[in-house]
């Protein structure tokens, strides 16, 4: 299984593909953060991170694209970029027949530390170690991501093969254009 | 000058195409709202609601397309899905090349009535009226959508002028795919 992680951000859109399967070793194949100014419009922002999400599904051809739950009750001055910032990769991600999974920060703190109110450096810690990375990821965005698809891949596949079976609903039913 | 209105909303978005000058008559060329299950999956209600948007711009060509500024304050259970459907309608314009205005709808009440705490019924007196219409639009979120329409084109042309260049500097940029 091969998984697109999206930490969702205006400003940071943290970003990483790995692979693997649960119980086996996983493989970073990329990660990294993409860049907006606060000082450019809206519009610009938000076709930069569609753009750059997209240009990475094409490049990996992901199974399915992991996308971190966004709560309004935690970080309200970002929290609208960032709900911003999810709807453009959820929408890179259905337009090209890709399933969407959401995982809340306290589920991948879970997964990958086994404590879901983990640090930061913990959750980084063990990244580092799961993925065999001669260093910790940086910067934290991008090993935000890397543990958001570690979760997925870790969560099993059930969550999966639902989301795949709506995809496959969804092209199904999609309006050509 | 036409603008396309959007009153951003996951559940239900308003739209509205109307074309004028600020001290002439207006026109609705066209209003109404696209739903959205909240049964489907994310994924096909974001692309549900950018294909219609979509659609709208192609058929009507405006010239700029004004949504409302989504505050985080506000509608908490609600407003993470106000923000999504927001960002698509944005990058829906952005990608092609129009100029996003924001306006936050204590502007919106106040161009249409002269009152930023104007209620909706007497909002969508004013809409009627300043539209010709024969009956109050419905449902409200068209409503929303058209009184937006009116605002951005009686706020005047100088914001207009800004998101403009700012667009035609990004079409300029724009890495091409």
């Amino acid at each position: 299984m091969r998984v697109l992680g999206v930490d969702p951000g205006l400003t940071r859109c943290g970003f990483a593909v790995v692979e693997g399967t649960a119980g086996r070793r996983l493989l970073a194949l990329e990660y990294g953060v993409v860049r907006t100014s606060p000082e450019a419009d809206i519009g610009t922002r938000l076709v930069r991170v569609a753009d750059h999400l997209g240009a990475q599904i094409e490049r990996f051809r992901p199974d399915v694209v992991a996308v971190e739950r966004v709560f309004s009750q935690h970080n309200v001055r970002t929290v609208m970029g960032t709900a911003q910032a999810s709807a453009v990769a959820i929408l890179a991600a259905a337009r090209l027949g890709l399933p969407v999974a959401l995982h809340t920060p306290s589920e991948v703190k879970a997964a990958v530390t086994g404590s879901g109110t983990a640090g930061k450096a913990q959750v980084a810690a063990m990244v580092t170690r799961v993925l065999g990375l001669a260093a910790a990821p940086k910067p934290a965005d991008a090993a935000d991501a890397l543990a958001l698809a570690i979760c997925h891949v870790w969560r099993g596949s059930a969550q999966a093969r639902l989301a795949a079976a709506a995809a496959a609903a969804r092209a199904g039913a999609a309006v050509p254009r």
